[in-house]
């Protein structure tokens, strides 16, 4: 590996850093009983665990280095772009165009055939048109929906989300496979036994 | 799956999110220039950035997918055995003891087909035999190193790491591949233009 390469690299390594302050609304409970909000690159990382828990538990094949790859790089565009609520309709609106030039900025940071790797497989992921960018996209979504379920509902009360609320979100990562269908309905039964997702207005 | 299969990965997703509250004793920089400790999960996540920009640098054949299985649970054993400081000689003595009593604690939380393949994975990151546990275990190294580049020594300091402290950790890694030599050889050049790492005694 030459310098020049090398530099390019720790340079995007140490922008890609600041993914550790990016907050997300969900929480963390802590040791003693306390949540904070969880940060992005917490996030990536519970979602590469649920990966590699579930990748043989979904039918049909499926590059495992490839979507493992995609769940480490798919939130990195929220350095620029920050992280949009699953539930904030107004953020929803205009996040598509925020991150794509957010790509822009962080992915040329690195090497051209590194830069072009990594923005192609985050635009795999945001696609959601292959088996492992489907697959990632429904980790991503169980992630987040655990975590709250985790916490107790907080982000979810503060923001009266309710059920049907859920549903766009759910409904997609539910029809990925039916291990994600029996995994997210046992999340949906804690919630309201729990009462933690809001009753339908 | 079996809704008992479902409520074991829960259960056990649910211990793992201990992770993000186990502290390192690298640094990450906030926004506003002061530093915090880095915890495990976030430290996992950067480790799994790391792998998926290098694998392509590196020399022979890799399977990515199982590396980076690997580095999302290598530190699992962590939820009970806590962060081990890498120059902490009293707490390596007992290291590799601890972490073994928690994989068992750890690991059997998951259906038994899951429990044995995540503890296989566990055990051959830490033999680091095989190629893609030292590809692992080289990123682990590399970014435990950046971590405290990027932060200013602060962790380096406060424990009065000298470079010749750093060379038993580091100096495996460099061997893994010339890749990790030069991005590691640049990092040393860093730390050392900055007075990162104490005088040798």
């Amino acid at each position: 590996m030459q310098a020049e390469r090398a530099d390019a690299i720790l340079g995007f390594l140490a922008l890609a850093d600041r993914l550790k302050s990016v907050e997300r609304r969900g929480r963390v409970v802590l040791p003693d009983g306390a949540t904070r909000r969880e940060n992005s690159a917490e996030h990536c990382w519970s979602l590469a665990l649920i990966a590699t828990l579930l990748h043989q538990d979904v039918a049909g094949p499926l590059d495992l280095g490839r979507a493992l790859m995609m769940v480490a790089i798919h939130d990195l565009v929220e350095i620029e772009a920050g992280d949009t609520f699953a539930y904030d309709a107004a953020g929803r609106a205009t996040q598509a165009a925020r991150e794509a030039a957010a790509a822009e900025t962080v992915f040329s940071l690195l090497p051209p055939d590194l830069g072009a790797r990594l923005r192609a497989l985050w635009e795999e992921f945001e696609a959601g048109e292959t088996p492992e960018s489907r697959f990632a996209m429904a980790c991503d979504r169980m992630q987040g929906f655990l975590q709250n379920v985790l916490s107790g509902g907080i982000a979810w009360r503060e923001h009266g989300v309710t059920r049907a609320d859920t549903a766009p979100r759910m409904d997609p990562a539910i029809a990925v496979d039916p291990a994600f269908a029996t995994l997210i309905g046992r999340l949906y039964e804690r919630a309201e036994a729990g009462g933690l997702l809001g009753p339908a207005p």
